[in-house]
């Protein structure tokens, strides 16, 4: 009998160290063998750079040149281009010296606050029929309660306002198709408000922040508030995103990687989601 | 004694099946919970963007151009540039468009490609001293009897030259400070060779390629064998990598994502590295 108790035993410290060893949850994108990733999905949250890409209607358009395109005398194909652009325009982000002077550059954002978990708070219901929508401080509190946890430490905050629907369209998108100086008064589109900024960096610790609007205080804005509240805290925030309609509240991964412009108050951004 | 070899009959499916779940290793990154990455390091693998980001010589520079800097009248801080710049020039992508007519422009490269578990190949020791150095089949061969592995299917390749120390130093980096055509004949830096591109895409499965000098081809190509054997099968080459001595030869991720160009040749690429 004793000898059997042992081999009980014996199988019993077995059974839960087998346990211990993978505390992976199916909702978590992991990695699991040498060979694979264990999500199953990536998701490109970003619109592409062309003609079409919407910029703020003063900023300058992406432009594509021709450098050269054809087969070379030498035999072989080449193609190559030249591009310029504006910093903010299409999907990029504001880095923090974008509306905080001392804040980073765009090349000096650690990388930890542009890679990791992130949570996603769809609005989409209240702002895609209010071009002036302002997402709240209960808009917050409300997924807190309805996800039974707080927005978690270090997380990347996605906010959808199902706009990038109407991506490019500059009449819906940005509510003017008009251009220069005199357009910016005709701005509407969604935003985040100062109120409901100011809680998340008083009350909560994020790594930045995204919107599919473009841009993180709403069209309307005057002061851009959220910016500064946002950025003096060095907090960079992705504008210009789309698909966050494919992406779950929770149990996600992003790595936003910017161009790394030296001195740069923004970048060109590339951004993905990985998940199962 | 049927009893006793029952459990031990037992014990060893509970072994063997323990052994089968987590194939984690120490030095691979994973992320093992909802609050944390389980790697340790992030490693940037990217060139910044300024006035001395080394460019092909017959290539247009990169040139940063303040919109506003300063404050408002509204009270508030403000910072924009604008920028111009070649796609093919600091750390960037050559997509397979660039050498082969019918292959992924920029923004149609899989992100499967570009996101995965990598290797590292340290020519370092013969390259560093013979700038017209091309890689061989037997550098890779000898790489894999070392590491007593082939090639994993589907990771990405990096080549370590070491000459990513004499950047952004054109003479020592480049092989000449001179510009435009006729400094073509100039170039001198280390490359993969075509048989060694030939045999990696006739008898490897790889995602991407990448290499700390300024082309997958050496100073010296007249054809640019490299770059046609890999972009007619749709393989893309990271060129002007930095930071590879931080890298071990395999156990670790990469990170790849270029500005999203439609119909570019490449762009611009901030890579960065996961690993323990
Ligand atoms: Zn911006
Ligand atoms: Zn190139």
């Amino acid at each position: 009998m004793k000898l059997l108790l042992t081999y009980f035993l014996i199988i019993l410290f077995l059974l839960t160290s087998c346990n211990k060893k993978p505390p992976l949850k199916e909702s978590e994108a992991v990695q699991t063998s040498e060979n694979e990733f264990k999500y199953s999905k990536i998701i490109d949250l970003t619109h592409e750079f062309s003609e079409e890409t919407v910029y703020w209607v003063t900023a300058k358009k992406f432009k594509l040149d021709t450098v050269f395109n054809g087969h070379t005398d030498k035999g072989f194909f080449y193609s190559a281009y030249n591009f310029s652009t504006a910093e903010h325009g299409g999907t990029h982000i504001d880095a923090p010296i974008h509306f905080s002077e001392n804040s980073e550059t765009v090349d000096q954002i650690p990388l930890k606050n542009l890679i990791g978990q992130a949570i996603k708070i769809d609005v989409s219901k209240k702002a895609i029929s209010n071009p002036d929508y302002q997402i709240s401080v209960e808009d917050l509190t409300n997924w807190e309660t309805e996800q039974q946890m707080q927005i978690p430490n270090g997380s990347i905050v996605l906010l959808q306002t199902g706009f990038s629907n109407f991506y490019p369209n500059p009449i819906k998108y940005l509510g003017t198709d008009q251009r220069g100086e005199d357009a910016v008064k005709l701005l509407h589109f969604p935003g985040l408000s100062p109120e409901a900024s100011e809680w998340l960096v008083k009350n909560r610790n994020i790594h930045a922040i995204g919107i599919d609007t473009a841009s993180i205080d709403y069209g309307q804005s005057q002061h851009f508030g959220s910016h500064v509240n946002l950025m003096s805290q060095n907090i960079s925030a992705f504008e210009n995103l789309t698909n966050l309609n494919e992406l779950p509240n929770t149990g996600f991964y992003i790595v936003a990687l910017p161009m790394k412009i030296k001195g740069g108050s923004g970048a060109p951004l590339r951004i993905v989601a990985l998940l199962n």
